[in-house]
Formats: structure tokens, sequence, C-alpha cells
């Protein structure tokens, strides 16, 4: 549980904007579990993408004597003097917070061309940087070729950097989605595999995200044994077909939640967003769609990373951040349970340690409707029943369980 | 664990065939724990397929008035006067084993073309029968929609008459990998359900086991929840590219192993077998990789249904069916882990309920080949060795476990 | 050039809608050079099918003694006593036009279930049928097996019989879009050589079409040399997003045009249609869309069959079909070509026999827009223009032609 | 008709080597019309790949001031003080023969890395260069973006440079195959069109060859427009499976040979080849599979670039490459057409002008095979046959010809 800058600010949050969420974070949303700061992409650039494109191809990106990108003093003012993102990850230790940083896999491209140097090897960054692959999206980075002598220095140069800095949450993207690159002459799980390596070298334990999805599910044991969260959707924006689409993607990844595991439905593009990409407002998603997404990401336990300006939240936004029913199937459920999903609907169930039964309904159509669950199917006769949402008891059910919804809406019910 | 008909005597398997290997199992496996004797494909057909084609199109097949196949009696002899395989499931029950039986999905096309009665039901075949729905190999069935009145009904009385004659275990085949069938209104996995509810209304317990494969991964919760065991590969022959490509499929796999959840590597091409193909022979593995075989099945834990007329067997054969050691991992072993593998080399552990840590070497290549294990793979500083096939006592290794391995060949070692 | 009955009757056409649209067509289309009636699918099902599925799964179809279908004569009663098309055909040709019929490739299922005999050979039809070759959406048929004794003479007994009837142009359906038929163990063109070869031998020539679409390029020489026109489009309708997509059709297949060789972009759905699908309607083209079809059909040279109720046409949909100019390019011209696309605009030409030559500009925007064309495209500098659809004589233009276009919208000039 | 430096010298080939074949080929070849003498890939390179890796990535190259790379001047010491290819081309154009050169689409990463400037724009090297758009075996260059003001100047300020050094031919790489870039804002076939235009715009005349294949075919009309060969292949090499696969290509490509549009299949890996390979060997074809692969280029019109060092040739090599009767099919032949093919045989046919007859039938079995062609396939009843290669007449031939063929071989006939 935590922020992340890009819903909002894209490739240009600021020391300011990471420091001000984390005040609020402090204030308004520790005490509910929220706790990470996450400073996403392309820090190290002076000059950020504008409203054309996010990136800029070819900039020149503030980088160390030894090929390692560093955070631009322009943004981020008090990493002047090389102490990099140590003083910010200070300051929000102390607001008793944890911080997180985004990278790209790879080494930088103007690293190899300029045949710079590499911390603990001989090799230069032209000999590790492989020059058929490249991300997709974003040009800063060729991939490094894990069969090459210097590419586990590189990456154990880079966290403990990071542990330097005191980072306790490490995103990495363009690695996720390893059919994106299936060319190579080495497995695309090798590149994760040397991450890993250098992680658990670097004298500090980081959680270690995957981005960008889908996820490839062949490979689940593979994350589940390397990494602690993975992206199983392209970015998530505020769109009904991408939250109608997630319940496919949840369906398919079910088996796979927990413990220490946690297939990633992607940010909350909640409250204030898309100021990075000059296109500012308030999400898109109406009310009756935020409760299907944070019911939704709650009962698959899904991380949950706010991804709008949070001191921008209105009351109804912070609601949803603060209901402590749904943050506990979120945080002490079990194994999430599709029970039913067609176009129209879909049922989901969820049980707490300590015994009680959450139970999700959907309605995925376009029109008004009436969703059941047969209490059987939770090997249930009958069930004391809170609305979660509401907040309201609705006394002892038998049978089954109906609600009639609004379009896009939901419901989720604590049975005990 | 227990024999399958098919890679012996493919579509021709008669009574007196199940039978003695019935006896041959109890009086020789019964007390390892093979118990299952299962009848494959086409035992409907009076004069099934020969050395040219294995089935026979527009073949009259042996059917009841309520368009249920049933045993020819020519091949079955005891099935005579409407008892179907009643007779030859009480042999077996009363040896104290099992008995298993194979069908296609669908209704024949014989019965849909001739509109033939469904019981239970006004609709008669013509009316369930999709007529778009056929498997790519054998012709005898169109599929069910399962929209229709009188699908249920029409599965519903398929397994009133098997429970009817004492079945066990059901193969259910064309139906496992649902990717073979994209284009049809419904979901491929409607079928399966049709089956799942009409096992669970029949009033006898059933195992169900789907064919063919390779099942769809992402389909691997819906699998676990409806079926007991179901195939991770296509027809798997004796034949090293196949065995090969076995690791693969078992390392997706492998986060879906049990409890009651069995991904199946298929039949056991052990001893003599091909005899109803027109192909008799001895299996074409070699010692080496009839050890790699079993060694992998078992510390993966998938079932083992041998596939070679036992009473054939030599004592090499009877030897790898009769290592307790190694039937110990595959029967009450926990979730298997593959630790390493390349195109050269795999490693894969597990661990029994009692302790006890198996750790299989694998050597895939073609030379002999010397593959290693560190201890810390395992969270183990050092170890009492036993060398599961060749049953010595190794003494304590610490560190690291090596073992030379021949072209193609595996060693199994229980560690404590 | 020529009426087809689909598009108006789906599978439900009879004696009297075709006649009177042979009527129509001797009265008012003749003289402007359409000739053909052709009856479109399933004239053998005595009660086509219905408002919920265009045909019926098993239902029994009229045939002869030799596996051939023949017309219902519930819906075509000239046909009673054997006669066939004959008495149809007969009157169709006194009007001095053509007469064609649509078949599916392959015999009946229900004769290969009830082995009827083959004219001409010891075969029955369960020996020629390929039960593993169907058609992806009308359940009449199985595919020949093109290597089994029989196969040529089932096809040679069918035109035979088609030539006995005085048939002019077969439309074969199932045929043309091989793609859609991978796994067989002999090459899907096998079957139309088959057909060619049976035509060749009838005694009685006649036109070869072959549906559906998309026709696959790589195979454009085969069907070049064995037949007469393909579709390049699944079916076609009165949407404006198929129409979008058949300028990228033409594209592909502008090498492959005449002589006797048409890419075929499927009906004209103009006027009134839609009445066999219980969804009668005028076209939902819109004017300019029906002028954009119109020229990218002509200036194309793809078949012209209209779709609609010939009866029911206004003075709009006739004029449509009876302008002269636009007509000679799609009969007199020469090799189409495309000179520009992009996803606003296209600009094709051609040039007939005469020397003129003809420029088509399309907008397909959704918005007006200007469309102009270098004259030196053209390899001409200044030219005399006419205006085909208005019928004007826009005088000499020089260096570019230009034309502000209605969305979705089409000009076509004649330049001399 | 031509010498390509490719399959002989690999990345490696240097001025005394281009000179000394052009020498060779003024001698013994021009007669029979070879003129072209082709530099291959990387000549910019000063030190190319070694026995590892055919390419050096990250190598730096030699490149003017406009971004424009130059002929190294280590291997091309003529082009010392800024000459380029002027002295060798000037040497070349002196013995009667056309010079051309190879060169990779784009421009150079490191010119986008150093912002170099474009002769003739104002844009520099970064603002041109897509960084997504890299070929996928040689890490030279990035693809230029042809949406971008300066794209149309550099290719222009490219073609101005070749003019002046007087090329005569253009073999332009990772281009052909668009379907490998399937992922850019644009389409691959502009990059084609800036190469088109920049041509057109030199001031001297240039074949325009496009590689790498598989071309593809939907695109067959605009290779036809804008290319004069491009290649139906990827690299072709002495391997009987890639020269039997070369007939299902030019199956495909028949319909499109011809005038000036030339469906290329690929160098001739006769003679003395693999030198720059660290694999010098005489061709690995049999003198059977050579005269297959003759026959075939010539009869389907396949443009004739010899692949080995022509001073090692020896006369076998030598008298394939100067038999006047199979060059005039190649060089006077009009349309080919393959008459059949199957896995086991092909049969193929031409006529030239002077009203000749060419023939040629193929064993492309494993086994010796007798092949037959009906006359009547050519529209023929008899005919004089002459055999091309044995160069000996067989007198006159009614209704059908045979040829008794060794495994892998061919006949190649002339009828009148």
């Amino acid at each position: 549980m935590g922020w992340n800058s890009w819903d909002c600010y894209a490739a240009t949050v600021n020391e300011e904007q990471l420091l001000r969420n984390a005040e609020y974070m402090q204030k308004n949303l520790l005490s509910f579990g929220w706790q990470y700061i996450v400073c996403d992409v392309q820090w190290y650039d002076p000059e950020p993408g504008t409203a054309e494109s996010t990136y800029r191809p070819f900039a020149p990106l503030c980088m160390d004597e030894f090929s390692r990108l560093i955070p631009a003093e322009r943004r981020f003012p008090s990493s002047a003097g090389g102490k990099g993102f140590a003083p910010i990850a200070g300051r929000i230790h102390d607001m008793g917070l944890q911080f997180g940083i985004h990278i790209m896999r790879g080494i930088p491209r103007q690293a190899a061309h300029s045949r710079t140097a590499i911390k603990g090897s001989d090799a230069s960054a032209e000999l590790i940087a492989d020059p058929f692959s490249i991300c997709k999206w974003n040009a800063d980075m060729y991939g490094v070729d894990p069969n090459k002598d210097g590419a586990q220095e590189y990456y154990d140069s880079l966290f403990e950097l990071y542990a330097s800095w005191g980072v306790d949450y490490v995103k990495v993207d363009d690695i996720c989605n390893t059919n994106m690159y299936p060319n190579r002459p080495y497995s695309a799980k090798a590149e994760v595999e040397l991450i890993r390596r250098a992680i658990d070298r670097c004298g500090r334990p980081m959680v270690l995200s995957l981005s960008p999805g889908p996820a490839v599910i062949e490979q689940a044991w593979h994350l589940a044994e390397h990494a602690n969260l993975w992206r199983i959707t392209d970015d998530f924006w505020d769109n009904w077909n991408l939250l109608k689409d997630m319940f496919r993607r949840c369906e398919i990844w079910q088996a796979h939640v927990g413990p220490a595991c946690w297939p990633d439905c992607d940010m909350l593009p909640l409250g204030r967003i898309g100021i990075g990409f000059h296109n500012p407002r308030f999400t898109n998603f109406t009310k009756d769609e935020q409760i299907t997404m944070m019911t939704l990401w709650c009962v698959f336990r899904s991380p949950l990373m706010m991804g709008g300006e949070l001191n921008d939240n209105n009351a109804w936004t912070l609601s949803l951040l603060t209901n402590r029913e749904a943050l506990a199937v979120s945080q002490q459920g079990g194994s999430p349970r599709q029970i039913a999903r067609d176009d129209e609907e879909a049922i989901w169930g969820n049980r707490t340690e300590d015994g009680a039964i959450y139970l999700a309904l959907f309605n995925l159509s376009d029109e008004p409707r009436t969703v059941s669950c047969s209490l059987s199917a939770l090997d249930l006769e009958k069930a004391s029943v809170r609305d979660v949402w509401a907040q309201t008891d609705e006394g002892v059910v038998e049978n089954a369980l109906s609600a009639r919804l609004p379009p896009h809406g939901a419901r989720l019910y604590r049975l005990l």
C-alpha cells in the first residue's frame, strides 16, 4: 500500500511533489497501513518530456562515472553533490514511511556509445550492453547481456548505490512481460535473476516490483521465486474497458496470490491525475466504477498503490482509501476465488484469518442488474451480512445473497 | 497409479486383455499402490481400426436407445444382454482394484443424424449436437452445445449408466486443450462443467481425468476446481524429444501440483507397447531414459499410468514400477520445485511429509555430463544421501551434490 | 454483371423471386450489360432457416439417388419430376439472360451417414467424404477427399447435372479462403482442381466464382489459372467499416485484375435488402457511400453483382446501375492502379482501351475534405475533365485535379 | 547479372578483392552479359567482424561530417582524401562494367548519439533517427522517421554522394521484409519511398535492390512500383533444404516477374565461398543441385548474382555461368509458369521472345525419379527438343516429355 507518482506526474515528478505526498500520507493514511512513496520513471532526465511525447529520445541523462543514472539536480535539489536520493529517503523515513524508485532495466544507451566504466569490473558499458535489446517505448537504455562479464557487477553496483540512498522498494520496468522480447539468445528471465541476486547482495531489504504487464502466466513460478509483485496488465487507466478486462486477468491469476507473491493490477487512478500528461482531471471513473475497482483490488489482494495527487483528494476519494473493513480483506485475506463470471456479472470470494468471508458482487453490464450468489457456493447455509462500503449491517441471510446493482457497480459484503 | 490400454492396444483392447492385466496388477503391483485398470478409446466399435488408420470414419457404433455408446459385445462378451461394463468392473473390484473407462466428449454423430432419443429429456440427439464442434482426429462424436435443453440430461444419463456399471475413473478425451476449439459461441469450459455436474449427481465417486493436452495454463484454476488430473502434453511416446520437452512442461505447471490436482505427463510407455498399432516393440527408451522418465514423473508427482502390456514385463521394467522410495515421493511428496534448467541439464527437488528431501539430477544432453546442485539451494548445509534407483547409501555430503551422468540419464537422491 | 439472391433473400429465395428479378433485368438492365441471375445458397432445403439462424443443422435436404442435392420442389415448383433447375434456366435464357447457382463444396453429410451411391463410381458417399473437413458456418456438407477413388467422379456427376439444367455460372462456396482449412493431409487447392476439371469435362461453358474471402494472395496464380472470379473479402454488407476496409483489400489485389481474372469485392448491397434475414431495409449506405462503393468497384473492375430486390429499385438505385461511363471503366478498363492511400483518402486510376483515363478521388474520413491528385502521377500535364456521376464537363485542368468531397464521398472523373 | 562480395567475403571485402573479381568478369563473363560488381555490407568498418560474429556492435564507423558513412581507408586505400568509392568505380567503369554498393537503411547510431549534421537540413542526426527502429542483426543504424524534417534531405544527401562516386546499383538492406517492423507509427513502406525519391533526384540512374527477404507478397504492387529487384527469401546458402524451399517461394511470386520487376532468389553460392566467414569451401551443392539451382533461377528469371570468388572458379563453375541457352531464358524469357509441384517434383515453363519454349523438370526427392510433362500443358502436340545443359539435340517428341532424373537433379529443355 503506497503512492506512486506516475498517474499524476508522469515523467516529471520532483522533490517537492514527492515530499508533500509523503506528508499527506503520514497525516491521513499511515494509520490505515499506507506506507510507500514511490518516485516513478526518468528522475534522471533534467528536462523531462512534454505534451507530445512522454519521453525525449536521445536526451542527455544525468549519470555518474560508473554508468549509473542519478537524480537530476534540477528537479531534486537535495541530490546535489552526489547525494542522490539519500536526503529525500531520509526525510521520508523520518515520517515513518518507506521510499521507492522506478528504474528501467538495462544500461544507458549513452553509456554504451561513450564506453563509460562499470564499477567493480574491467568491462566498460559497451561490452555488456546488448544493442538489440531495447525497450519498446522508452529509448534510454540497452538491455544487459547476462552472459557478459560485468553484467552482474553492473547490477550489483546499481543496488549498492540504491541501498546507500536508503531505497526500500524498486519498481523495475520493461522486464515483466517477457513475451515482448523473444529474439535474444538468452532467456528474458535472466535479467530478473541478475536483479534478484543484486538485491540479495546489497545489504538492504527491498521490495521488488516488476513492470509492465501482462506478466506471462507460464512463468508464474519464476516470478513468485524472484519478485514480490508483478504486473498482470499493461498500464491501467480510468477507462471502463480496462477495468472490465481486469476481471479476466484476475481470473487467470487467482491461483498465484500470496503469500509474498502479488499479481499486480497496477495503480489506482483515483482523485486528481494526469497532471504530468498535460491532461489534468479528476478520475474519469464514476463513483460506482471506483467502488468496483476498489472491491476487486481488495478481494483479489492486488497491491494498492494510489495514483492521484494525494493533496487534492476530496472526502470521497479519501473514504475509499480508509475503509478498514475493505483494507482488511486486502491485507489479511487468504486465496481469492472467482465464483462466477460472464460478460454481465462477476462474483468473487475471500476469507480472512479471523474466519470472516468476504463476498463481492459485480455488475459488469451497462444496465442495472440483480446479481445473486448462493451461499452454498461458500459452503454456508446462512450468514450475518455486513455491507462493507455502506458500513451497514444487513441482518441474517439464508440460501442466497442478492443485490440490485447499478451499471458498472459492485457490493462488498462481510459474512460471519 | 494404474494401467491404461492405449499404449499397447490402441483402439482394439478387449475383455481378455483387460482382465489379464488386472490379474497381473493384483499379483505384482497392488501392494505397491497400483490400482486402476483403464479401458481406453472406442470400446464401442465392433471392428476397430487397422494399421492404416487408428479409427474408422463413419463406422456404425454400438449404441443404446438413448444415444449412449455401449461396449461392443464382439470384443467384450460379458457385456451381452445390456450389462455393459458391469461384469468386467465387478471382476476387477473383486481383485481389490478400480475400473476406469475412456470416453470422447459429445454425442455420437450417428445419433444426431438418426435423431435418436435422450434419456430424461424431450430433446433428441440432433437438438443438442453442435454440428460445428468436432474432434480433430476421431470422427465419432459431435460436441454437445451446453446451452441447449437436454445437454445436461444427456451427460447425466451417461454417468448414471457408468455408475450402474461400477466405473471408478473416467478419462474424458478431446476436451482438455481448450485452445483447440476457439470458434464456438460458448466457452469450451462449459462442457467440462456439464461433466463435473453429472459426476456429482451420479451417486458414485469417480476420478475425472481430462485429455488431451497440452492443457491451457490460463485455466489451471478451472481445471483444479473441476477435474482431478489433466494432461499437460499431447500424446507421449517413447521418443527422447518428447521426454526432453516434458521438462519444459513440468517447469510451467510446477505451481499447480496437488492436493487432488495432478498435471498429467501421460502414460509411461514402458515394457511391451504398440501391439494395437501394428508396431509391437519393447519401449524405444534406453534404460537411462527410462530412469529419467520415472524420476521426473515421481518428483513432479505426475499420475503414474503404465502403458505396456503388464504380462510382458521383464524384471527391469517391473523394478521401475516397484521402487518404494521412488513411489514415496510420487505419493507422499509435497510441491515439486524446479531448481535449475537449461538445454543441457535440469535439477528438481521435492520434500515428503516425513521430512525427507528428494533431489533429482538430469543430464539432458547427448554427452556424459557432471551435474551438481548446491545444498544451499535446498536450505541444507550437509545431508546423508541415498541413491534411490541404485538403492545405495552414499554417506554424508557437504555443500554440493554432484553426479557424473550418462547421456539422457538421471539420478534420484533421498536426503535426510 | 448480374444479380444474386443472397443480400435480399438469404437462404430462402424461390422460383417466383428469381423470375421476377430476371424480368426486371431484361427490361431495365440488359441493355447496359447486366446479364446473370444467380440463385444463392441452400435451394435444396425445403424449409430454410429462420430469423434466429440462417441455416438449419441436420435438416433433411432434397437429394437424388446419386448423393446430389436438387432443388426443393416446395420452393421451385417447376423442378418437380426430376427436372431440376432446367425449366427456370430455360425461361431465363429465353429472356436473353444467363443463369447461375450457388453450391457448397463437398458432399452432403446426410449422404455420408446414409452411405448413398455416387454416379459413375463404385465408391459410396462415406468413402469420399472427409469427416474432418467441415464448413465453419453451414452444416450441410463434408469436404471431399481428393485422393479417394470416386472424388472426381462425384464432381463430374454434379457438373454433368448442372450442364443438363443449363447452368451458366457456378458460385462455389466454402472454398476460396484456403487458410480456413489448414489441417488436412491434402492441399486445399485440390478441391478447386477437381471442380475445374469437372467443368472442363461437362460440355457446357460455366463461369466459376469462388467464395468466401478473403482469398489467399499467395495463391493468386492458382486462382487465376482455375477460376474466373474469387472473393477478396468475407461477406460484404452495407456498413462503412467494411467499405473502408475494401480499399486495403483492393490495394493488395490490384496487380491481379484481368483479363478473365476478377478479384471480387462481393455483391452490391444496394436498394432493398435483408428481406430473407428478417431485417428488410433500404441499404444503410448513404448516397455518398453508394457513390464511393460504385466508384471503387468500377475503377478496380470488381465483378458487379447487384444484391437488392431489383423490383424495389428507386430511380437513384437504378441510376447507379445504368451510368454508361462508369460501367465503361468496369468493363473496358485496363489494370487499375492505386495512386495513393492513407487513413483519410485514396486515389485510384485506370485507363480504358479508347485511351480515356479514369481518376477516382475518395474521402475516407468522417469530415469534408479536399482531395487532390497531381496530373503528373498520370503522366499528364493537362486534361479535359468529365465528372462521371454528375455527367458534367468540367473543362480543361492543368497540373492537378482537386475536389471538395463530403465525408465518405467520392468523385469519378474521365480524362481525355 | 553480376557478382556480389557477400558469399565469399562477408563483411570483410577490400579494394583488391573487388578489382580482381572485376578483372575476371571483364575477361571471362562480360561477353555473356555479366556486368555488375557489388561491394556488400559494412565497407565503412575499418576492422570488420571476426569468426564469432559477423558484425562488431558499437564499433566506431568511418563517417563524414554529414552523418554519411564512407569507405574505410584501411580496406579501400583509393578512397583516401575523401574520394570515397569514386576511384574504384572509375576503374570498374573503365573495364566496361557497372559498380554497386550495399547499404543498411537508416542513419548511424553513432551519428544520432553524437548529434552530427545532415547536409541540406537544419536537423541533426538525432532529430530524424528513430530510436525504436533497429535492425535485428546489425547494430550500425537507427531507422529514419520519414515524417521528420530532414529525413528526405538525409537520403538525398546519401544518393548525391553515391552518384558523385559513380554508383550504378544500390542494394538496400534491412528494408524488404516489412513484416519484421510492425510497431512503428508510420508504414515501413515509407522508407522505401524516401529512397526511391532520392534516387530519382540524384541525377544518375541506379538499380535499386531490396533485402532481405522474404518480401511481403501483399506489397508486390509497391515493390514493383518503387524497386527493381527484391528478395523473396532470407539469405540463401548452399543447403538443399533452402534450395527445395525456393520452389515454394517461386510458386508464390511467379505472377510478379518482369518487366523491370525481379523477385530475387538471392546470390548463387557457387564455386569458392565462405572465406570471410572463416569457413572457406567449395559450394556444398552437388553438381546436380547446382544444375537445379541454375535451372530454376533461369526459368524463373531471378536476378543472377554470382557469390563465389570468381578467380577460384573451375571449369565446371564457369560452364554454369556461360551457357548461352540457359542465360537466354533468364534474359529474354517471358512470364514463368509453374506447371506442377508437389513434394517430389516440380515442372516449370517459360517462353522467349523468339517463340522457343523452355521446359524445366525437377526431381525434388532423394531418390532417382522419372518426371514427365504432357506437351498439352504447353499447348503443344509435338516439339523438337534440345537439352540445354547437355547441349544435345534430342529429336522430335510427341505427347509428353519424360526424363529420368538423379536425386535433387533437373533438366532444362528448349522446345521449338
